[in-house]
């Protein structure tokens, strides 16, 4: 029996475990995210303080991004330049290898949500899938031929554009580019333009026909890219499950005829899902992180 | 010395070629396209006839789409449901494969072209590049890791959604999505919001600013989804190239210094670039479809 060490980096907590598989959860500790100054330490710890105990075999890591992907650049592994305070540039791999001196996957937090969703979830015996989280932001894990994509860098489809829907004159919530996906469509956005949080707006509320709009404009561009075999929808919004039918009929509507795909024109239901894994998606992605590295 | 046999079926026009390496064409011929029933024999008797006088490796076809790439389907290596007439579900490998009896290798058009761009074109020494053209229609070819992009179906980028300019009322030419990229930027659509052919606008014609802006954000989702290494644009209307300065700045404001990538921020005149091969792109990039076939 194999021991991994699991860590989910996230804006506000992160949660360190020790699992054998997907339902044995050894150990588990959660700390707040400060800096890496103080956080890398102790996961170090932690870890270390496992690894003495029974050998861990290898480690996983979902993180919170931008990170480096790039294996042939000398600081993969690390937080890229952000505008989160203390993290632009901080080594996360290195430093864990270095004390653990056992092998360390890594990846960005939504893309190792989707790996989980692949291995255990709603993706199960997939090849390719795209999981999107919608909450305070927007992000989207690509994964083909049962691997992240990884060019440059990671995908960053949450600031993808979309067309205003004639009846919002919401300006856009994001920094960057005001009315991109995120700007429109995740909690915040939804928050600011109609004044009170997304959960509290009844399901018959314009609020969510407009947000279902918005969704199937990305599920439509995700499908002309990159045409997974299911696309997962979750993340703190999307637990308003009436938007699903919802988002299904409008990206049909969007598509009109165009994608001639019976997985897509005939079992909409299955092509458009939630997450099945809810929020052990995150620490059983780091899982086939950890079991991956193993095998390099 | 091996030899093989490279077929490009475009929309009106069929090239099959005898080539034993990029710059080594032995034999070509031209027909226009007509119907499955006429043209795939015709290619069939072009190949066995070459076949014959000195057998070939392998064969490499560049196809118009939409096609079915689904090796697990039946229908594998055929035209999918198209409006195009005749061609709809028309079987084009295995027919070729049974008469000739050799290893056949078939992509879509464009991803074709951006095979060759990618072996001996802008692409060469990459490993993940995404080549657009912009003519009659809007199509991509969408590389990653040196092979094609292929999960349910070949991308469709194309019709990806894009903001609609402020300046620009045009309704858009995409018969399925009206203002869609290929509604608003193809050829044809800047003909009919203008009233004359895209290559007689002045280069000061507002007409490119807002054609810059519709290819900027089909750069910057791609980008968003895939983050290539490179985006070659080539296509009919690319040939006006004093496009390419605009859409590098466009894309660079609409990114707003949100990718914070060297490739991108520092080095953009080689990160959006035109093709190197012209229109020898297709038949090259039958060439790699028909010597990787060889070899699997």
């Amino acid at each position: 029996m194999s021991l991994y060490g699991v860590v989910e980096t996230g804006g506000t907590k992160i949660v360190c475990a020790i699992v054998s598989g997907p339902d044995d959860v050894r150990d588990e500790v959660r700390f707040p995210t400060t800096s890496p100054e103080e956080n890398i330490p102790q996961i170090i710890a932690y870890l270390q303080k496992h690894h003495k105990q029974t050998p861990l075999t290898s480690i996983g890591i979902g993180s919170f991004g931008p990170i480096v992907l790039d294996r042939s650049l000398p600081n993969y592994g690390s937080v890229a330049p952000t505008t989160k305070p203390y993290w632009s540039n901080a080594p996360v791999v290195a430093p864990i290898q270095q004390a653990l001196g056992i092998p360390v996957g890594f990846d960005l937090d939504v893309t190792t949500a989707g790996l989980g969703e692949l291995q255990w979830g709603a993706g199960q015996g997939l090849q390719h899938i795209v999981y999107y989280t919608v909450g305070t932001g927007i992000g989207a894990g690509v994964i083909t031929n049962r691997s992240p994509i990884a060019c440059l860098a990671h995908p960053e489809a949450g600031h993808q554009r979309v067309s205003r829907h004639p009846e919002d004159d919401f300006v856009g919530g994001c920094s960057f580019h005001a009315d991109c996906l995120e700007g429109m469509a995740s909690g915040p956005a939804i928050e600011k333009r109609w004044g009170v949080k997304a959960h509290l707006l009844p399901p018959d509320h314009v609020a969510w026909r407009i947000q279902a709009d918005y969704l199937a404009q990305a599920v439509m561009n995700t499908i002309l890219f990159v045409s997974p075999q299911r696309i997962i929808l979750g993340g703190g919004v999307m637990e308003q499950l009436h938007l699903f039918p919802l988002i299904r009929q409008r990206t049909l509507e969007r598509l009109n005829g165009y994608i001639n795909l019976d997985a897509i024109t005939k079992h909409i239901d299955d092509y458009i899902v939630p997450p099945a894994l809810g929020n052990r998606a995150g620490m059983l992605g780091a899982l086939v992180l950890a079991m991956r590295a193993a095998q390099r």
